[in-house]
């Protein structure tokens, strides 16, 4: 039960739906804000911003600053992010797999 | 691309701290709400009777109420519900399993 108290605090950072897409947008390497912005359908800019720098702060994602014309930060998972990406994969799995039965269920709930 | 944003809404639920360690807590069977209360460490009444009727009305847990002396609720996961709790336990353990890093890396990205 200990554990599980620690993981909570650990959860509120990687249980969280916008740090789960992040995580997922980063696993085929570096992407500029930007195209993470564009490909995070619904996220917002601050949202993003917050949600990244939680993950830097963890040590799951590396910021760079590429200095080239035009100059642009650009995220990549660390090492751990990459074990923590594969950890990620089949609740995404599941998520994407069970939406329909959830939306079924969602719509009898609601009918009652 | 498409996937990834339908997901999202599921993610908003399953991809809760609460709802993971709530499922978590319901995988050996049947709780009663106050076991479950008193087994997750820092979780509000209003937040586990909210986190209890998403995951209710998802079709992850079913209530229960027992016509015993004293009457009381029961929760326990579906079928679904098994599914996503197989799904969650790599990131459970992952979250376990990393905390001594995170904890690091957080010390050090704070001391910059």
């Amino acid at each position: 039960m200990q554990d599980a108290c620690e993981a909570r605090e650990v959860l509120g950072i990687v249980g969280d739906k916008w740090a789960l897409l992040v995580v997922r947008m980063l696993k085929d390497g570096p992407r500029r804000f930007t195209e993470l912005k564009r490909s995070i359908d619904g996220i917002s800019q601050r949202m993003l911003t917050a949600t990244l720098r939680d993950l830097e702060r963890d040590g799951i994602v590396i910021r760079t600053v590429v200095e080239v014309m035009p100059p642009h930060v650009s995220y990549e998972l660390t090492t751990m992010g990459r074990t923590l990406r594969e950890a990620t994969a089949p609740l995404l799995e599941w998520s994407i797999e069970h939406l329909p039965h959830i939306a079924t269920a969602r719509a009898e709930y609601d009918d009652r």
